[in-house]
C-alpha cells in the first residue's frame, strides 16, 4: 500500500512516452541498461546493482563531469512486473536503515508505466518526510534532471 | 529479503518463552492487545493504529508516568503470518520516509516466532544505520526494555 501523492510532501513526473511498459521496465530493471539512463548526460551511471525483490538492494554511484562519484544505497519496497517500482533511500539493502546526512534528505520512489494505446503513461513520484525536503529536491531540479533521464530512457527504449 | 543480523550494527532478544506462535502474533497484530504490553509499566501504550500490510501504518503513543505523550509513526513490511513482522520508523504510512530527529535514530525491527514443542523461541531483532545508533539504543536499555516488554507479552498470552 503506497501513499497518494500529496502535493505538499510529493514531486511529480508526469508524462506519455512513445515506449511500450516492458521497455520502460526493463530500462529500469536491468543495471546494464539502468546505467544508459539513470544519469541526465554528462553526469553519467558508473555502478548499478539491482537486486530485484521487496528488501532488495538497489544501489547506483552516480559520476560527475569532473570525475567525482556519489554512491547512493537504496532498497526495493514494491514491484508490479511491467507496472510499478517502489523504492526508498531511506533503508539499504535488506531493509537496514540508511544513514541520511543532516544536509540531505531521504526519499521514496514510485514509478508506474500504465498502457495508454500502443504508448505508456509515465509516472514518477518521489515522497518526502517534509515540505521542506519536497522543496529542497524542487530547488535542485527536480522536474528538469528527471525529465532529462526520462527522455534518455526513451532514446534507449526506442533502439 | 531481511537483513542479517550483523553484531555490528543490529540489537538481538532472544528467548524461548511459554506461549505459541499464534498468541504472540495476536498480541503483536491487535491494537487492542499491544496495549496492554508494548510499553513497559509503569509507562503506558495509550494509542496504537495497526494497519496490517505491507506499507500500513503502525502508530503508538507512549506515555511516561508524569502523562507525556510520545507518538511514534512506523510502516509495516513483510508480515508472515504466525511466524514474522519486520516493520520500520525510517518510513510512515503508505512508505512516506520518516522524519527522524537529528539526536534520534530511526530502526528497522524483525520479530521472529519459531515453533519449539510446545513453546516458542522468540526472536526480536533491532537494525539500526550505524554502530553508534546501535550503542545508543543499547545504552537507552534496549535488553531490559525489550525484555520486560516480552515479559508483559507472554503474561497477556497465559490469560
Amino acid at each position: 500500500m503506497v501513499a497518494s501523492f500529496d502535493p505538499k510532501f510529493d514531486l511529480l513526473l508526469e508524462r506519455v512516452v512513445d515506449a511500450t511498459p516492458e521497455q520502460l521496465w526493463a530500462g529500469w530493471t536491468q543495471a546494464d541498461k539502468l546505467k544508459e539512463w539513470y544519469c541526465p548526460r554528462p553526469w553519467r551511471t558508473v555502478e548499478a546493482v539491482i537486486d530485484l525483490q521487496p528488501g532488495g538492494r538497489f544501489y547506483t554511484v552516480m559520476q560527475s563531469p569532473e570525475g567525482d562519484k556519489f554512491p547512493g544505497e537504496g532498497c526495493f519496497l514494491e514491484l508490479t512486473p511491467n507496472r510499478k517500482i517502489v523504492f526508498t533511500s531511506n533503508l539499504s539493502s535488506g531493509y537496514r536503515p540508511n544513514e541520511i546526512p543532516p544536509e540531505g534528505f531521504g526519499m521514496t520512489v514510485q514509478i508506474e508505466f500504465i498502457p495508454e494505446g500502443s504508448k505508456t503513461r509515465y509516472r514518477a513520484i518521489a515522497m518526502h518526510a517534509t515540505e521542506e525536503a519536497r522543496k529542497k529536491h524542487e530547488q535542485m531540479g527536480f522536474q528538469e534532471g528527471w525529465g532529462a533521464a526520462l527522455n534518455q530512457l526513451i532514446e534507449l527504449c526506442s533502439k
